[in-house]
């Protein structure tokens, strides 16, 4: 087998192996939250961040109202709506710095981590646990052979996507036209 | 004088002299095509783009619908909508590219430059001209000792800011308690 | 199966049948290319951006100089160095303009995309094709039930990845304390 | 006078006022720890953010090695280096919690804003204060009558241009033709 190919084999079983072990009813409880909600939010740094900004533009497409914090275009936020976390560890520290604003403010809080202790658990409504190693081990976590988090931030990337698909099955969304009309078209 | 004191105040006599130099009936023009619009995209490249988001992210604030081309919830462009391309010589070849794509949708075009003899001159309903010197020497154009474009940028930025005002006044919003409802509030 | 599972399962297979379509010299040479490269820019807009973004981060722990056009740091293209543009159509107007100048600072231009007769065709010194459809149809590319082209997308972050991992082989990289340097260590 | 020129008149009139009342010795000192640093990183958020990111622009096409915490190539911070943060209050979150963190890795911590006497003020190693009042009112303050947070941005933006202004005399940088090289060629 070549090079590549053992390469992008190794990350998908990796990844396979990650999705596989999300609670669904977890993944259901988010998709009720993100439809319920008035604006969604997204926090997140790094390469965490770049999954989330992709999941933000696929679900702006399917009229979810969503932003990250740090858009131009961002507005406050209030007790009608929703902030997801992306963090692994749930101890970065600026999206807990974040959470803890919103909290104030009276929005929900969805994390999607691994870590279900983190500081980040006692303001979560909701938890989604993606149980991949990150830096800190803890029993019964995927382990990967990949460099630093990059497991987290792909099964994240796949999971934004499965959530689309999932809200557009809910939305009833056959035609893509209408999506096309809220897709940029100037680059 | 000290070497701080000579220095800004080299470049606030600069930024004056180009924001004197701008004819007040094509700002006016363009505060109404702004006022106009469904949706306005703002399209620029390097200091000139972060001129344009700081006057994106105010014109948000004043419930204008405004977006720079590149943003994650940037919609499609219609021909109800304007393109404001910021760009000192008009010959950028992204924003002139993005000129191209937005004609083609039959959205209106502004350009805020200096030459107004380039690429993007027989594209452009509407045309801001400040006249400052950029790499390509015109008669009349004010001369500047600062680094590369500087001072185009500064005064984009300043003219960004003056706009908002104007459209402050326009729209008589005294209550500035409306605006920061629409202002980011989780950073 | 629960519409998670069947959601997820649906993209990863679909990802799987993308990846195993791909040409593993074209990849090899596009490695050998990166590798040699002084410095390497990516361009690339929308969600295709966001996957060269991470691919981009990654690269730089692995001592790769990359930067994404548009980055605020992005010094200037000679020839000496590799532009990477991401565009399934290979149509996208920006990348385009983009390659056009790159071309005419006497870099060298590899393509990642799925279309192997674009207006990118004749500056491309290296095409790494993901044969997948995007609002073209052709013969022989593989179909997606996912919205817009979101299996390009998906497929160009695995591949970004995959890239990475079989750089940090090349270069012998064992101990990730050095990778770790080079990672951002504030938020 | 029309509503143009009265509206940027009144902007330059206040910008005016509030970097006269800048001391130029902290200004220097700023300068002293820019050019002493191996690296520099910036945070803020909002417009303060793109203030600084106009800096970073320059800094670097002046050879100075600078990021905003969360760009793409961003390394480490460590104790040679130094974080300028961007704040009027000094209470925004997201940046006292960045502080906090590169106090931690070592580094010298630099505050540029309005209020001495914020949560960044034990954790600073140099203050470089703007008079201007922000959303909390404190005696000998300057008053704006624009919106917002309007004249600290403003202010923030032409200090940064001040800043790179003195460090190209610091520096002996006759010579344009060198910084070119640092500017991005491609859009």
């Amino acid at each position: 087998m070549s090079e590549y190919t053992d390469s992008w084999r190794l990350i998908m079983r990796e990844i396979d192996t990650a999705l596989s072990a999300v609670d669904e009813h977890q993944v259901e409880d988010l998709v009720d939250a993100l439809l319920a909600a008035e604006k969604v939010f997204f926090a997140g740094v790094g390469r965490v961040a770049l999954s989330l900004q992709a999941m933000v533009k696929r679900l702006n497409h399917l009229d979810i109202h969503a932003w990250c914090v740090g858009d131009l275009g961002e507005p406050a936020i209030t007790e009608r709506d929703l902030l997801v976390v992306g963090s692994g560890s749930g101890e970065s520290v600026v999206p807990v710095a974040i959470a803890k604003v919103a909290k104030r403010h009276g929005a929900r809080i969805a994390h999607i981590g691994s870590n279900p202790e983190s500081s980040l658990a006692p303001m979560t409504d909701l938890f989604v646990r993606i149980p991949v190693r990150t830096r800190l081990n803890r029993e019964g976590e995927i382990e990967s052979s990949q460099i630093m988090t990059s497991l987290f931030e792909q099964a994240l990337y796949i999971l934004g996507d499965t959530i689309s698909l999932m809200i557009r099955r809910r939305k009833g969304i056959g035609d893509l036209g209408t999506l096309w009309r809220r897709h940029a078209n100037l680059e």
